[in-house]
C-alpha cells in the first residue's frame, strides 16, 4: 500500500535527481544573461569583479578595454582550447577558432573538452562550451584545414576582417600541432602585416614554449630554423596506427597559461611582453631570449616588413630604447640570425639534449627525447644526418 | 488539500522531466564507460594512450602506477579545481577533497566552474564534472571548513586513512586562500609526518608559488616566515563588501599547473621536483630554492620530525648527495633558515617590491603590490611598523 509520505519521499527524491540533471551540460539555454557592461561591484552575482580588479590593484589601467579586442585562436586542441577559454574567461570582444578536428576520447588527458563531447567537431563543442561559460563573448567558428588554397585564402581574409569593427583581429594566436600549418599562418601573418604568437608542446609531453613574432621587428617562423621540426622527422607519420606522441594536461595548460598571459599583457599594455618563453618541466627550467629578424628570409613579405621596420623614424619610446641596449650575440651564426640571450648564461647548461651543432644561446622550438628514451623514434643523434641535411630536406616539403 | 491523485500527478510529471533531462544528455553521447586497465593501444577511444605513450617516449617508467596513489586536495577554488581536474585526467586512483565553499558567478574568471553551477557546494560541483570526465577516479568530498576542532580532528583522520588502501593519502595539496587553513595544513601533516604541497597566488592576480613541505627535511609553513601574512594585513577583511582581491585565470592555471606537475614527479619518480617555484607574471620570472626545516620552529611535531631525520642513517642515495653538495647560504639569518638558493643570484633583482629588511636570496611567499598601486591597502613600504613587529602580530592570531 502507498502512503502520503511514502509518495512525498518518492517527490523529494525525484526533485534531488531533476535539479541534479538539470545541473549537468545544457547545450541549448544560455546560463545566464549577458552583461551590457563591466563593473567593479564586488557582488557573488558580478562574473567581471575579480577581473576589474586589476585596475585597483594598479595592474591593468583600463581592463574593460578588453571587450573591444578580437584574437584569433588557430588550433582549438590541448593548448587552443584552454587558450580560448582563459579569453572568455576573461571577457575578450570576441574569439575566431580555427580547427578541423573532431573531439575523440584520446582527447580527455588534457583540460576543455568532456567525453560527451566526443564525435562533435572541436570548434562546434568548444563555441558550445564558451558561450555558456561567458555568453559576451562573440564566437565564429571556422571547420576546416587552413592549409589548403581555398581555406588558406578565407583563412588570410577572416585575419584582416574578422575583429568586433570588420578589421584585422588584434592578435592570432597559434596552437597547432604540425609544421605547415604553422608555415601557413606565418605566411599569412607576414603578408598581412599581423602580430601573432607562436606556440608548441614537445611530443614527449614535458617541454613547450610560446614565440612573439612582430613582422618585421622579430624572426618570423621561417627566419628561425624550426629545429624541431628538421630532428622530429617523424611528425608526418604520428597519426599512423599504433603510434602516438605523449601529452600531459599540466604542460598543455601552463603553455596555454603562459600564451594568453602574455597575450593579456601585449593587448592591455602592463608588464613585459615576452618575446621567447621556453618551458622544461623535468628541471622547472624557463629559457628566454629575443629573436632577430633574418635579413636573408626565405619569405619575401617578411623581408618587405623588414624593409619597412627599417625605414620607420627612431622613436625615442622606452621599449625602443631597451632594444638598442640589449647585446647581440652571435651575430654572424650560420642562419644569419641576430640573437639576444634573455637567460643568464651559466643557466643555459641546463637545456637537455640539444642537437649537436646547434650554437650556444640558441633554443630548439620543441625538445628532443632524453637519450634514455630508447625507442622514441629517430633524432638527431641517432642517425647520421646531419642538421644541414634535414634543413635541407625540410625545405623540399 | 493534497490529494493522493494530486501528489501522484506530481510524480508522474517529475518522472517525466527526469526522463527527459536524462535524455537530452545521452542524446548528446553516453558518458565513457569506466576501464579496468590503463592500455597504450593508440585508438581514438582510449582516454589514456597520450599518457601511457610517457613510457614509450623514456619519461616515466611506470605511467599505470598512478591509479594506485590517492592525493588530497584542500581548497576547490581558481588553483584547487584546476589541480584536480588535472589529476582526474591523468587517472589519479582517488582524489579527497575539502572547501565549504559555494559556486558563484564572480568566480567565473578561474577555470573549470561554469555558471550553470553556481549555488552548489564545490565540493559537489566538482565532484559531479570530475566523474564525468574520467569515472575511473573514486572522488570522496568533504563539504566543510578544516580549522574548526571537530573538523579539523575529521580531516586529519582522512589525511591518514583517506587512500584506497585506507592509509594516509600520498600527498596532500594545499590550494586554500588563508593564513589559518594552511596553518592548520601545517599542523596536520607535521603530526602525521606527510609531505604536501603549498601553492598560493597574490592578491593583486600577477604572482603565485608553489612550495613541497617534507616534514623534518624541509622548511614547514611554520619555520619559515609567512611573510605574505605580516605584510598582507588585509587578508581577514578581503570578503568585505566593496573590496575583492584580483585574480587571473591564466595565473591560476599556471599555479595549478606547477602543483600537478610536480605532484607528477614526486609520485611517478620521474624528473627533478622543485622544491619551491615561483612565477612572477609581469616579467616571466620563476625564482627557485630550498627552505631547510628552523630547529627552532614553533611547531613541536615539525622539530620532532627533524629529529627524526637527524637520527636516520645517511643513505648514499643520489638525492642524498645533491644535499650534501649544495651551498647553503646565509646561514645565521634572524629566522634561523638555512636557504639554498637555486636562482642565479644577477637574476634575483628581478623580484620586484620586495620589504625591506629581507635578506638577499630570501623570497616572499607572495608577492607584494608594486608601488603604484595607490589604493592596494596598507604594506610594508607605506606603515610604520617593522617586519619584526608584523611578525609579532601575525604570531599573536
Amino acid at each position: 500500500m502507498t502512503s502520503l509520505e511514502e509518495l512525498k519521499a518518492r517527490i523529494k527524491d525525484l526533485e534531488e535527481q531533476l535539479a541534479l540533471a538539470k545541473s549537468k551540460k545544457s547545450d541549448n539555454a544560455p546560463v545566464r544573461e549577458k552583461i551590457a557592461q563591466m563593473s567593479s561591484e564586488v557582488v557573488d552575482s558580478n562574473p567581471y569583479s575579480r577581473l576589474m580588479a586589476l585596475k585597483r590593484m594598479g595592474i591593468v589601467d583600463n581592463y574593460e578595454k578588453i571587450r573591444e579586442l578580437s584574437v584569433a585562436v588557430v588550433g582549438v586542441g590541448g593548448v587552443g582550447s584552454v587558450t580560448a577559454e582563459m579569453l572568455t574567461r576573461c571577457g575578450i570582444g570576441k574569439l575566431v577558432l580555427f580547427d578541423y578536428d573532431k573531439v575523440e576520447l584520446a582527447n580527455m588527458n588534457r583540460l576543455f573538452f568532456q567525453p560527451h563531447q566526443a564525435g562533435l567537431s572541436k570548434v562546434a563543442a568548444a563555441a558550445n562550451t564558451l558561450i555558456d561559460i561567458n555568453p559576451d563573448v562573440e564566437i565564429e567558428t571556422h571547420n576546416y584545414n587552413i592549409t589548403t588554397i581555398e581555406n588558406f585564402n578565407h583563412f588570410m581574409e577572416r585575419i584582416r576582417q574578422g575583429s568586433l569593427s570588420d578589421g584585422p583581429v588584434d592578435l592570432v594566436l597559434s596552437c597547432v600541432d604540425n609544421f605547415e600549418a604553422r608555415m601557413a599562418i606565418n605566411t599569412a601573418c607576414n603578408e598581412l602585416s599581423q602580430t601573432w604568437f607562436e606556440s608548441g608542446v614537445a611530443e614527449n609531453a614535458v617541454s613547450g614554449h610560446i614565440q612573439l613574432i612582430i613582422p618585421g621587428e622579430t624572426a618570423c617562423f621561417a627566419c628561425a630554423p624550426p629545429l624541431v621540426v628538421a630532428s622530429n622527422i617523424d611528425e608526418k607519420t604520428l597519426k599512423r596506427e599504433g603510434v602516438c606522441a605523449a601529452s600531459l594536461p599540466t604542460t598543455m595548460g601552463i603553455v596555454a597559461g603562459f600564451l594568453v598571459q602574455n597575450t593579456l599583457k601585449y593587448l592591455l599594455n602592463f608588464g613585459q611582453t615576452t618575446h621567447y618563453l621556453g618551458y622544461s618541466a623535468l628541471t622547472d627550467f624557463f629559457p628566454t631570449m629575443q629573436l632577430k629578424p633574418n635579413p636573408a628570409c626565405d619569405d619575401s613579405f617578411c623581408r618587405a616588413r623588414q624593409s619597412e621596420v627599417a625605414a620607420r623614424p627612431k622613436q625615442a619610446t622606452p621599449e625602443a630604447e631597451d632594444v638598442v641596449e640589449e647585446v647581440v650575440v652571435h651575430e654572424d651564426n650560420e642562419w644569419g640570425i641576430s640573437l639576444v640571450d634573455e637567460t643568464p648564461a651559466e643557466t643555459f647548461s641546463e637545456i637537455q639534449n640539444k642537437p649537436a651543432g646547434l650554437a650556444k644561446g640558441i633554443d630548439v622550438a620543441y625538445e628532443l627525447p632524453s637519450a634514455s628514451s630508447g625507442d622514441s623514434g629517430p633524432t638527431v643523434q641517432d642517425t647520421d644526418v646531419s642538421l644541414e641535411q634535414l634543413m635541407a630536406q625540410m625545405k623540399k616539403i
